[in-house]
């Protein structure tokens, strides 16, 4: 009945791949590297996004848009932004099709052809920053708090589902202000919004740090990310949020006047995520048996299916699920009556938790004899009897659905901390990467030498410098080189 | 004070653009025919889509995602699809820039060349009919009620803010269906949609019709419409809605096992509407003092602006301020306070009005020893004072605020049913078009043949086929042939 998905721990990658098709959650589509976002899984990405979207606008923030095109010589105006996004560009030429002279069917019209070549936006800092060069005269004018939702396709040679795409769906925040100190406490404080998001909505604990120079965004002085645990070890950036400096101001000649009559550059930061966070969620919770969802990001947070012969049966339990439903969504529980008579009960109870409903209600004659409901725990996947005069049912799911949200991220928490190692020397390192795999907390010289030659060796990378990290002397686990503290190392997504 | 905004009687077209940009509602950008959308203007789109989106969701639909790139082989498998849209398409030929070897800059990278040319979406029709292939074996998968919020490109080469971009963001609703009834009565469903939409929302009066053949979207066999009219006197298109009958089925090969066991094609529509409502929303209303919001869609309803000299005057309008607020708030009325002290009293009067917030409170020192306010409407420019003591607040600004939305409503209702003339013969039609313009309700023969020639002669074109129109016989306005009723004609956005 599970529809034939593969176990975790036999190919955890085929795994993930068949659970997000057989939960419909997205599949590949034609054009190489693209998905189709199914209704199940666009239904949890806006659920996502409501979130995101109130935390922003709680924040100051307002949401714009600008163009999906950046003519080429912009993208080129900031030296290390082109070097780092060149070779994985969307390129339009041409803006016309036409009939063959020849008949042989439509083709691209050498008349069109553009006289400066568009990039499909792979991010957009330079269209932005062009665009706050007008927006900015005055002190008055600062600070641009600003967000886009919107589509960005980066040409990747090898794609997955949600966690690598050609084309996907993020957020990217651009905000302009007129003091050093300002920008950074904005780069700090969305950070600290993708860390409670994903911490408190997707049951997902993060680390919080800065990645080093050689992994910082191109463009950044800084950049600031959370960094996730999944179950096979391997680690995923769920979010980044960058101080850019003066370096897009500088590009794009974005200056402002002060308060005291001087001119002088504007302080920039960017900050997102993407439907990589639909990854992180599908591999953070979900088992052998399916999705298993956050009730607070669940489309459906509770389904009840009828358990019957007779349709005198079905008119009875119809009558109970309708009171039920009530119940529960004057208090904001979301609930769906699966009463479908194309399929059968074992069937549904599978299908639903393939597609991880967070609660299950089954009815039956004898339930309705006894004044009863079975209810199931899709992430503990045990059942209990509830009798519905002992407690208002509105109350009986509300608290627990609070506990499934509260035991999932406990889950959670436990294994990144069972999946945290402190090593301290490189052939510790190199067994616990390969025996167990997780955050390797390690000493770390301090070069972009040893990093390099770290990944060469064991394809781990410094995830990032945690920002709570203890100022310890130590000496770096491959140089033997002196240390200040421990980084995380991990092989990741 | 009105920030220079020409007069709506001078230039129209002058006052449209200028108004777009002085209200902060959009602008162009580097990329010719593409718009920034300013988070000013974005906030009105984002009501718009709620509103949209619920209504969407009540009917059943669920949301989607679809790539963006589309290749150019499935556009060419609808014939009159691919006529339709071929002389606008955006093309991406290549993956990848490069170094020019000569270090001339950053070049397209010759060797990253696409084997097959991508469109980038100007519509979504053959990437999602490629998909629905697959979702669709049997009837237990239909109907399937899909849509999405999307960006599109159409190549247009004469661009204005929100009537006419090359990008424009929009929603496209894609749904497939076991019978042609079925999908006759979705066509119909959404067209009603769009048009409570625009009258209880955009307090927007639209005609409800059918579009003649000759302007029916490619690939359908039907369009429906709403139609509005300018104050310019010239018709806007607000949305259609397309019965696409079996085209797109057999296009892309989608069939269903029936109920009775055979094999049959799907029937299908699809229907949206775009960022062009904002430039319908903008015209429709505003006047040469700027913008004017119905209230439903306005993100800011009232704004309150101290009148003061002194810090202790301040002091005591702020709390009373605050007081106002959270009554107004309880009841979902959204409120500003404008209490800059970087701008007069005067000069945010204009800039409220400018962006058409539907109701101003002014609070000064007379006031407070008073217990009065002033509220101005921004629709009819009138002011009042009111006692606070007289009814409460939150009642007082709720009733003003439906009342405006009712009269700007009626105001429109009334302008169009002045600007809809009867028109008898070619010399009455002419000169109703040339010295008053609106919808002339004139006879036509039927044929493609007059349609085009009354275009060429006039610019009018068949805005459409009112769905209540009444049978009656008569002759055609230009060839004088028979007609069987009266079709609207205009200039059109
Ligand atoms: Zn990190
Ligand atoms: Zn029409």
């Amino acid at each position: 009945m599970s529809k034939g998905l593969p176990k975790r721990s036999e190919d955890y990658s085929l795994w993930y791949n068949e659970l997000v098709k057989k939960a419909d959650l997205a599949e590949n589509s034609a054009v190489r590297g693209c998905m189709v976002i199914k209704p199940y899984g666009y239904s949890i990405w806006e659920k996502m996004q409501a979130e995101l979207d109130r935390m922003f606008k709680e924040t100051g923030h307002s949401n714009a848009y600008f163009p999906l095109f950046i003519p080429k010589s912009y993208l080129s105006k900031e030296a290390s932004h082109v070097a780092g996004f060149a070779k994985e560009c969307a390129v339009v030429t041409h803006y016309r099709l036409k009939n063959a002279e020849d008949g042989s069917g439509i083709i691209v019209d050498p008349d069109a052809k553009l006289e400066e070549e568009l990039i499909v936006r792979p991010t957009s800092e330079t269209v932005i920053w062009s665009t706050y060069k007008n927006w900015v005269q005055s002190y008055r004018d600062l600070p641009l708090l600003v967000n886009q939702w919107a589509n960005v396709v980066r040409w990747e040679m090898r794609t997955r589902l949600f966690l690598r795409t050609t084309e996907f769906l993020w957020q990217e925040g651009h905000t302009a202000h007129a003091t050093k100190k300002e920008a950074e406490e904005e780069t700090n404080r969305m950070m600290n919004v993708y860390a409670q998001f994903s911490e408190n909505f997707m049951a997902l604990p993060v680390v919080r740090g800065r990645k080093t120079e050689s992994e910082r965004f191109a463009g950044a002085d800084d950049t600031l990310c959370i960094e996730a645990m999944m179950q096979d070890g391997k680690a995923l950036q769920a979010g980044t949020s960058h101080f850019l400096g003066q370096n897009f101001a500088k590009a794009f000649d974005v200056k402002f006047a002060t308060k005291e009559g001087g001119l002088e550059y504007v302080w920039g930061t960017s900050w997102g995520v993407s439907t990589r966070l639909m990854g992180a969620l599908i591999m953070a919770h979900s088992d052998d048996n399916g999705l298993v969802l956050p009730p607070k990001l669940a489309p459906i947070q509770v389904v009840i299916i009828p358990i019957y012969r007779k349709d005198e049966e079905l008119d009875a339990i119809t009558e109970k699920a309708n009171e039920i439903m009530a119940d529960l969504r004057k208090v904001g529980v979301s609930v769906k009556f699966d009463n479908r008579d194309t399929y059968k009960p074992g069937w549904k109870f599978a299908e639903h938790e393939l597609k991880g409903v967070p609660l299950r209600i089954a009815i039956g004659p004898r339930d309705l004899e006894n004044g009863t409901i079975e209810i199931a725990r899709r992430d503990t996947l045990t059942k209990e009897q509830f009798e519905l005069t002992s407690q208002p049912i509105s109350e009986k799911i509300s608290g627990m659905l609070d506990e499934i949200q509260k035991s999932i991220y406990s889950k959670a928490l436990n294994f990144k901390s069972e999946m945290t190692t402190e090593v301290n020397s490189w052939d510790e390192f190199k067994k616990v990467l390969e025996d167990k795999g997780g955050f390797l907390s390690a000493h770390w010289d301090g070069t972009a030498e040893t990093e390099e030659k770290v990944k060469d060796l064991t394809k781990a990378t410094i995830r990032c410098i945690p920002l709570d990290r203890k100022d310890e002397a130590g000496v770096c686990v491959y140089s033997g080189k002196p240390s200040k503290g421990r980084v995380l190392f991990a092989k990741a997504y």
